[in-house]
């Protein structure tokens, strides 16, 4: 007889967001008339660039056409055309990554979720608390020890390595999601030497780069010394480009990264990732590939710059608002995520449907991203100019 | 220190198809001027259908506009305008399949390996040997206890069911990859038994459905009874469409689909893929969702009929060819892939090296596909007419 993999029962039943939709539909049927504004999930309004539609346009017509019909990749790592192109944007800021090592996937939730196929079972795995919610599920689904790094006021939520603490893969994400704080270049080497010391792996998520605005902050690990031998980075076009309905993104393994197998061998981990890749992924369809390739041109990187810097704006609407109101929070300055302490000592949950039911505003309750975000809420500034600023009113209107 | 996962050692180093691509290139960059006719890897040459560029460019379109763009899809099992239109086609042979069982993915291929993440480690696998080496290598990559079924000349290369075998999940694929060989409605209906007496799960792929042209050939394992208590399908428009560049197909998982958990409760398998895809997967590029959309119109039928049909022409060019040389073969009827025996009594490996060398034709060894391969190899029918043409009169003028 089958057996299921009994780690999914000891799991939440639903992916936060999910929970947070079914939430909002609930309320929504019950109450027609309300006009919700969404600030929950991190997906962005603003439409995708000209360069990219009429790129994705041109690819549809060429697989239309025998003479220019593509079929399978033969890697399916992505076509080389786009593997430049992403390398060629790291080293525009200083970041040492090479084309092959670059491998094209359709989002970065894929890979950071997928790459826990190429580790061995018995790793104990280091996740900042709060984390987006795929770090941790995708581990405890296949069984592995999770603990966890604090992030709190006491740090400004950026949790920093303890010495003491012995972790084999790390899971860092900066421009921190949910908590929009963004590490410095001397906290990143921190975390690489703690990393290089102990033989570990950091698994490094940068999809929020593009919100970096000050120059000295870091948008890959790979512009730390040292990241080269123990880090792997996953990036997205989903925020950077509002690639989220086109979905597109990047992940990158050095080629010095290797780790001893109990046989002695040096292995690849790019190596095993390709075998893993090549049994399970067969590559991103081309019309989306050829999108990408556009957002890395000049034309694209100026067609986002607007849009980012729209979101930006919201961004400062948001903190504004929590300034005026004297409400503590990280993220909103190089950050499309703005990390509030709940008015009156409220819990997540609570506040959550406070600002459902009593401004129809939707939010994500931080006790979904950790046992440090309970008491803590977060909003984006991935909404429309208007909304936001509506938001914001109804908001302060709120009696706590 | 990190381990690795060390399953990985002892599979072999490179996925079959990407083995031959190395071949190919060493041969072809020693011999530049070789005219090389690819019928290796089962990809398709003819372009994607009008109806299916038409409904990615408007989609592309929607993209680029503020009021119609969209971006995460709310529970990223697919729109149910594409879910409702795949179970609209089901019906339409007689398989008993509701929208709400159909989740949208990238190609049959990520679901045949991923799936993997919902069982237990302590379960048997049972797969046909000869077969897709996805079902293997994403099983051993996991640890898991691989065993197999023969397929062989005595039974026409369509393994069946062992009762004194004792498995608990089983891999078929009908129309075959790589032998070409179906299955009846009866000998299906003998797998679904065995598996429904012994409580286990059948992962059907059915990639290669479209190319059934019997009317009593099953093209879904939903259309034998029991099979809604015991089976997952997975289908692709990669072969149907030409989409192998585009990348899109669906699993459908019954709602009647439900293993005993070891603490007694009755757990239902959609809902455990639904939670591993909801933390590891973000949906298919909605561009390519709408011309997937426009594939199951009837306009949309109409024009990738005449593809199929061009393809089963090919395969007949291919089939008669053999007759013709008295060469044993199966598949070729119901099906794009040619299984024949190496002539000459060779091995697989050495009659594709003679077949690259002396006529500039690819092919797959069938030692690639497991133990019953070795002696045989495949030919595929998705080629261009002329290139199928000339590729048979190299073949017949080899000596052997």
């Amino acid at each position: 007889m089958v057996k299921i993999n009994e780690n999914f029962l000891k799991m939440q039943k639903n992916y936060l967001f999910i929970e947070i939709a079914k939430r909002v539909t609930a309320f929504s049927q019950a109450h027609p008339e309300a006009d919700i504004i969404r600030m929950g999930i991190g997906d962005v309004t603003m439409p995708i660039a000209p360069v990219a539609v009429e790129a994705m346009k041109k690819a549809a017509d060429e697989l239309g056409v025998k003479e220019t019909f593509r079929g399978y990749e033969d890697s399916g790592a992505g076509y080389d055309f786009l593997r430049e192109a992403v390398a060629g944007y790291y080293q525009s800021f200083g970041a040492d990554v090479k084309a092959d090592e670059v491998r094209i996937n359709d989002g970065a939730k894929s890979d950071c979720g997928n790459i826990v196929d190429i580790f061995g079972d018995g790793n104990t795995i280091l996740i900042t608390d709060p984390a987006y919610p795929v770090y941790v599920d995708t581990n405890l689904m296949s069984g592995r020890k999770v603990i966890y790094a604090d992030s709190n006021e006491q740090n400004g939520f950026a949790a920093m390595p303890d010495e003491s603490v012995d972790a084999d893969i790390i899971y860092l994400c900066s421009p921190n999601n949910p908590t929009g704080s963004v590490y410095t270049k001397d906290q990143l080497k921190a975390w690489v030497d703690y990393a290089v010391k102990r033989g570990s792996v950091i698994i490094f998520d940068a999809a929020y780069e593009a919100f970096v605005s000050e120059e000295d902050l870091p948008r890959s690990i790979f512009q730390i010394e040292g990241a080269r031998k123990c880090a792997i980075e996953m990036c997205s076009l989903s925020k950077t480009a509002g690639f989220t309905g086109v979905r597109c993104g990047y992940t990158v393994i050095p080629s010095e990264l290797t780790v001893k197998a109990s046989d002695g061998s040096e292995v690849s981990l790019a190596q095993l990732w390709n075998r893993r890749e090549g049994s399970k992924f067969n590559g991103v369809s081309y019309p989306v590939q050829r999108a990408a390739e556009a957002i890395f041109t000049p034309e694209g990187q100026e067609q986002i710059r607007v849009n980012i810097d729209y979101y930006r704006e919201n961004a400062k609407i948001i903190s504004s608002t929590l300034d005026e109101m004297g409400i503590y929070y990280t993220g909103g300055k190089n950050s499309p995520y703005i990390w509030l302490k709940c008015p009156g000592g409220m819990g997540s949950w609570e506040f959550f449907d406070k600002l459902l039911s009593e401004a129809n505003v939707v939010g994500t309750p931080g006790a979904g991203f950790g046992k440090n975000g309970e008491g803590f809420f977060r909003l984006t500034a991935f909404g429309d100019r208007e909304r936001t600023k509506e938001a914001m009113e109804r908001f302060k209107a709120l009696k706590f």
